[in-house]
């Protein structure tokens, strides 16, 4: 039994509130447990000058963590003048997550710009950061449906995350923060509705480990998505 | 009639949830209308440099907005590398606004760190920002006194701050969005719930204007800071 | 009697010399006293980004302290890699005071950029700042009217600024370094020639203070600010 | 047939030139085909604040690219001031897969900085940097110990680094740039020698992919460590 | 003859105003022609980390101009958060100078630093610069001396600079801005009184130059140095 | 006899690699010694803002160092954010060097970036990257001239550097870093080959020097730019 009195192969209590955020064209807050995640989606009829007069669009992440959204309080990014190599490493995760179920082309030279901003932590932000986002970016699409602007949805597949890993030797579903602190291993899956691979970052934090916990964690992986693509449905009133 | 509905001297709905956040030692979700802050009050048994064995503490705030807080989307300060002269001047007037009421001296060698993220804005981010840091300081310093570290709270007035302002030459109290963007006169008021004065600052946004409507604006401020304060004292439990 | 032997609402000896500076199009050093601002006013044939093709001009500030204009050294901002929070707090305080008087619209699509350094200081570099920057751009609005660039001088108001505090419980006027850092509560009044109000900052060091010691400072500061415009006045040959 | 005519499972060209650089306690220019890197490991008898006398020593990782070892030069970091995102990824990457290696404990307190520059690129520039990382560190360890230092080599496993990836539907080997940039699957496998995995990063770069295409991504990487865990010992003098 | 009337080995008129700020222990505002440059001399009570507890002090340079010291108006470097290589360039060999004429040892545990900002700049401002701090630096290590904090004047020589340059080629002294653009060869020279040589910089602006030109050069550097030296002493009241 | 058994007009042994670097439009491995530095030359179809739509091109150079390239490991200037003083000196010179043998007007409106990175230092590395550019520069302009995009090299003269110093009242060549550290006068010389002067520097380490000195160690600098200007030649097939 886990501390929480999860089974090993059971989520934290998830939620998604879409239209969270009154500015954005798109925004969920979402809650794995007590990791709280600001999501939000913010068109902009333009493009990064990488891509202008390409006839392509582009979609593009950044996140963030309040100053206190932790048990210990840690420095203001903004204050200290540059964000960690850790901010980056998840901002760049998201935004290919992302752009890998968009279509680029049929988005037409426009931008997407996802906000993550984590407001409560306690373990796998940036995998619901990559959940959230995903219910804030079909928003904000449909959003441009709705404004005339596309034709249809420029969205292939359904994508949400979650996070693995091996704590006392056993493969577990979703680690809060006492559990990622403590893990052998730590894997984080982001897949699609069917769970098909878009992602997979694993990392043993004590010692290597074998093929046979890396398929063992996947099946747990392939189980939680399944749940969280359904809250996902469920909150964008697709279910 | 204001836009909004609201006679000239009627505060937006406000109020203070406290202990929004799980990990501070002191926190609140603050809200004045549209414009919602979460303001937490973290404590640190340790001061700045310049203060290091002085026998006194300190008090300091930060101030930010995420990014899609606004009606469009603003630059990640964390991502451009620096704070706005906007928002320095903010946290610097909230530190000096809590500074102005707390015993430093009594505080002893610790640092209390505000920080005020604006989850939402529309209008008057920074005088919510200052109303709720009351109240998540108040609770900071409580626990302080509860864990036997200090034996009573170093804290001498109350604070609050509320915005006032002339729209179509019509002086009003806590503005908006919509208002401010419209002002010809732009003021902020820290008062303590008796009505003194910590701070005021007042512009004239279109032509400058008689100490009259200064007066006036001062009225009104006086107004909603009893309201307030009052809403304050009862989040805290102390009315 | 002040430690400088003058009465409460003695100004310090006060001087504007106009063309200090060889190169600007308008220039000002103004001396508050021992403190000594060069103001200069440089016009660009070309507005910021945010303005570009709109048919307005801008007007905007700049503030710098050399590293031993202080009592101690300070540390030289362009080897920090940042302006302090104080320098950017001044520097808009300038800015905002001067547009407040300068009709954009007739300026054109031109900028004047004011810079405002502080060769030595001795308390009050803000508003000897505000009061010399506008005998320079009152001098740099001038010559596009000679050059024929302007038909008129695009200038509503005269402005001026000056400090007032409460010292040992007496309202003094045009507070040195040695007052300012003793001081119960602190303002900063930019007014009109006519003693309008552009903008106010007022602020308790100590304690709260109650609204009639407010009204006692602005009278001192209308006194003092009629001093001071006719100064301006007599520097640019108005008078 | 690859346009290198390499078989889907052939590595390049791989060497470990051990003792490159005079200076640094241990080094090897790495070279995986046309991708060479440089890595040094430099050893200081202190560690970073954060572990200050907690009897542990540290491993940690920079990463660069000369601004021309590109086909079209990429900007210097030093000279626009920060680090892009990728390289911090990779710099965090490097250092992780070191560590997972180290006894930390028996490391003391020291700090062992390995530094890996690409003097020039063909793909495949974190597995060569790794690679050649564990070879520089294995000889500035293996000098503490020839040194006095340390009683015994603090090295647990040996670790090596390949790429593999999918390109036109079939599963290779160690990407050269051209077939990284029209890649359809991106994997990096950082192994021990025996096989056991340290740290697994994959990426859909098109579509989504089944898990049948990680297995024999898996094999292939499997194939190739053996071989270049092979080539370190020899570099090492150990076979 | 020269655009100002001069001949080529006559110097500007050339003024050194010791003791022109008032908080600093050592201060001249130097002019050489229509080149004003404030230089103070501030002492610290510590030296910089490398060089704690060794028993030797330590004399530093920074440089800056006003933002409207020049024809047109240049970047704040404040505001743009770093110094141009230029200034980095002129700081060096302004602290370089005056060390290699101070006593470091004899100076004990304590700084120097020097500020040089330029006030209006028409070419020469290194130079300038160099020359003025001397005398700041002098007047501050006096006031050491006068304090009993040394025994005794920890300076060997005395320094002084000066540019010389080939315009029209014909070699020239102390170029004004007009001279040093159309310049074909531009040379700083910083020479003791006596002549002899601590730096020398030349560099050809259009095409390579012969080494008599350096020899005249060096001829008229002498000559200037000469009477620069004795403006020095008489501004000391050394003679 | 010097420590390395070399006359004091001995060079160390010299070698240019051209062709090192794959990418690149002209490149050079550069040794001086146990001095190496990489230098590539990348042409860009395009000028820096400043010098647009004016029909003249460019020639700029940037400078790095490993951080193990020293004796003891220096910061990596990318993770530190900013460029050393001492770095921007260095590329300054490197690039107005190269520029002075270049016709800017003829090679039109394109620029050639010097990239001059150090792998290992040993004294020297900045006349060793000027004189290692300038092969790279050459084959670069070459292979505009080959391609069609000039119809002749925009070159005057052929440029080459060395270091100079007087070590135990000695005047040597060439000096490695041992005897850098101790020398009592430090000069550069970029000469062209027939011995023009395009820049010196030269510098008092100790106390100041006569004229006497800086002849003999520019007939030194002469003897030695001979010898490297032949061995440039060699390299590009010149001779």
């Amino acid at each position: 039994m886990r501390s929480s009195n999860r089974r090993p192969d059971q989520l934290r209590s998830i939620s998604f509130e879409e239209g969270f955020a009154k500015h954005a064209e798109g925004s969920c807050l979402t809650k794995f447990g007590d990791t709280h995640v600001l999501c939000t989606a913010s068109v902009e009829e333009k493009v990064p000058p990488f891509l202008r007069n390409k006839g392509t669009g582009w979609v593009t992440a950044e996140y963030g963590m309040l100053p206190r959204s932790t048990h210990s309080r840690i420095d203001r990014e903004a204050a200290r003048g540059k964000q960690t190599g850790r901010t980056q490493e998840i901002q760049r995760l998201i935004g290919r997550a992302l752009r890998s179920v968009v279509d680029l082309k049929a988005l037409g030279e426009r931008q997407v710009i996802i906000d993550c901003d984590v407001i409560q932590a306690d373990g796998g932000t940036r995998t619901a950061a990559i959940s959230g986002a995903y219910v804030a970016l079909y928003r904000a699409l449909q959003k441009l449906v709705k404004d005339g602007k596309l034709e249809s949805l420029p969205l292939g597949h359904q994508v949400a995350a979650v996070s693995c890993g091996i704590v006392g030797d056993v493969p577990i579903l979703d680690l809060d923060y006492g559990e990622d602190s403590t893990a052998q291993v730590d894997a984080n899956f982001v897949l699609t509705d069917a769970g098909a691979i878009i992602e997979i970052q694993t990392t043993a934090e004590e010692k290597p480990f074998e093929e046979a916990a890396l398929f063992e964690m996947m099946r747990l992986a392939r189980l939680g998505i399944n749940e969280i693509a359904s809250l996902q449905r469920k909150a964008l009133g697709l279910e």
